[in-house]
C-alpha cells in the first residue's frame, strides 16, 4: 500500500493504539494534533482497567490479544498508550510484532533527560510502573541522572470521578509530591496517561519551578519522527478515519472519554476479546 | 457427605466465597467469626478487579467462571461476597447452581430496614451497585423506605491505599457524604466490601446518631441462619480449613489481604481462569 509521490513515500495505512481505558486518549489526542493526517485506531481494555495494580503476566497476555486484534487492521505502527502496558509487555511486543512499536516510556524519558538541569529527576505513575523501575532504566539506559519515584494509586480514580482541581485534589497531589520534593527535583514525569488532566493541580502544588514532562506529548512526537524517518507518513489527501474499540461498556468510554479526547468522540464498539 | 448425629445433621463441606479482589475478606472474616467450626474458600478475581466500574454482562460472565471454580470443592453454599456481583449476577447464579447463593445486598437491605425509625437510608456503594438500584430494589421490596443513594469511587483505592483515616480520607468522605446528610438518613449502609475499614472515618463525619450498617456482619448472619435450618452446619470437631486462590498476583493479596481479613492469611494460591 505504499505509493511513491513526487519526493516522498507515502502509507495511508492506520496507526494502532492501546491503553487500559481512557488514559490513552490523551496520548491519542497528542498524535491527532502532531499528525493531522493520519487515521487511527484505538482500543482501550475497559474489561480489565485498570492495568497498573495487575502483574506483569497478565498485562502481556492482555497486550499480546490487543495487538493481535489491531494487526487485523494492517496498522502500520502500533504505540501503547499505556504507561504500564510499556513497562510490562513492549520488549515482548517488539519480538513478535512486524510493525514498529511505541511506548510511552522512552520518548517521556528522553524528555525529561532533556528538561532537567540539575540532573534529579521525579517519576510519578501507578504502582505497575513504579514497580517495574522502567522509568528508572530508561533514563540511567540514556545518562546518570538520579531519578526518585512515586506510586499515586489515587490519581486515576480522582481523574475519572472529575475532581481535577480544588481543596481534594489538592491534599492528594501535596501528600504523593512531597518525598520528591524535598528530593530537590526539577523535573516531574507524568507517568501515567491520566495525569495530563491533573497538569494544572500538579503545576500549583510543585511550584513554576519544575518542569512537568507530558509523556503523551513526548510520544507523538517520536511517532511524528519514526513514521517520517521510515516515510510511513499518510497522504495529506487521504480520507483519514479515527475508530474507537473497547472490551466493555462502550458508553461510559464514551462519555468519560471526551474528557481526555479533546476533540469530538465518534462511536465507540465493543469487541469481545478472549479473555 | 451428609451425617445424622444425634440430634442434628452435619455438613464438612466447605463454603465457598468470591469477591473481584480483596473487599469479601471482610465477609469472610464475618463468617470465621460467626461460625468458627467451618471450612472457606475464598476466590479473589484480581486479574479483573475492580467490577465495580465494569458492565453488567462481563461480571456476569467473570461471576458464573468462579462458581464454576468453586463447585469443583463441592462446596455446600456460595456467599457473593461482593455487590457490584451481587447486584448484577445473584439472579443468574442462583437459577443455575444447585446450592444456596447468598449475595450481600439482601441481608444489609434487611440490617437497614430492622435500624432505620424514620425510614430513611443512605446508601453508599460503587458505581455499578449504586447504578444498578439494587439496595433501593430489595429495600422497598420488603417495605416503603426513602432510600438515598451516592456513589463513592474514591473510597475503594482510599483504603487499598492504607488512608482509612486522616485529612484527605476526612475531606473525600464529607464530600460524598453531604447530599445524603442533607436528606436527613438515620441510616447509612456501606454497600462495599471495602467500607468496613472506613466505620471509623465514616463514624466521625456522619456523626453517631446515624446507623451504619455493615453488610459483611449481616450476611454472616444470614449465612448462619440458613446453614442452620437446611441442617448443612460443620461438626464442631470437623478438620476446618481457609483456602485462597486468585487470578492474579497472590503475593499482593496476601499483604494487602491481612488488612482486610483479621486473622493471619495461609498462602495464597494463583488460578489461570478462562478469561
Amino acid at each position: 500500500m505504499q505509493v511513491r509521490t513526487k519526493n516522498r513515500t507515502v502509507n495511508n495505512r492506520p496507526i494502532g493504539i492501546f491503553d487500559s481505558g481512557f488514559g490513552g486518549l490523551t496520548v491519542m489526542s497528542a498524535i491527532v494534533e502532531a499528525l493531522p493526517s493520519e487515521s487511527l485506531i484505538y482500543f482501550g481494555d475497559t474489561a480489565h482497567v485498570p492495568y497498573g495494580s495487575k502483574s506483569k503476566d497478565i498485562v502481556i497476555k492482555y497486550s499480546k490479544e490487543i495487538t493481535s486484534f489491531l494487526m487485523k487492521f494492517k496498522v502500520k505502527l502500533i504505540v501503547v498508550a499505556c504507561n504500564t502496558a510499556s513497562a510490562f509487555a513492549l520488549s515482548t511486543l517488539r519480538k513478535t510484532l512486524k510493525v514498529p512499536v511505541i511506548g510511552v516510556i522512552e520518548p517521556g524519558s528522553k524528555a525529561a533527560i532533556y528538561a532537567s538541569k540539575n540532573k534529579k529527576i521525579g517519576v510519578i505513575g501507578t504502582e505497575g510502573t513504579i514497580n517495574s523501575e522502567s522509568y528508572v532504566r530508561e533514563i540511567n539506559r540514556i545518562s546518570r541522572y538520579e531519578v526518585y519515584q512515586q506510586a499515586c494509586p489515587l490519581f486515576v480514580p480522582l481523574v475519572e470521578e472529575g475532581w481535577n482541581s480544588g481543596e481534594i485534589a489538592d491534599s492528594i497531589v501535596k501528600k504523593y509530591i512531597k518525598p520528591l520534593l524535598d528530593k530537590k527535583i526539577d523535573t516531574l514525569v507524568l507517568g501515567c496517561t491520566h495525569y495530563p488532566l491533573l497538569r494544572e493541580t500538579l503545576k500549583k502544588n510543585v511550584g513554576r519551578s519544575i518542569a512537568l514532562i507530558d509523556s503523551a506529548k513526548a510520544t507523538a512526537q517520536e511517532v511524528k519522527s519514526i513514521l517520517e524517518e521510515a516515510c510511513l507518513l499518510a497522504d495529506l489527501k487521504s480520507r483519514k478515519f479515527l475508530k474507537f474499540y473497547v472490551s466493555d461498556n462502550p458508553k461510559k468510554f464514551q462519555a468519560i472519554g471526551s474528557r481526555f479526547f479533546s476533540k469530538e468522540m465518534p462511536s465507540v464498539k465493543k469487541i469481545k476479546m478472549i479473555s
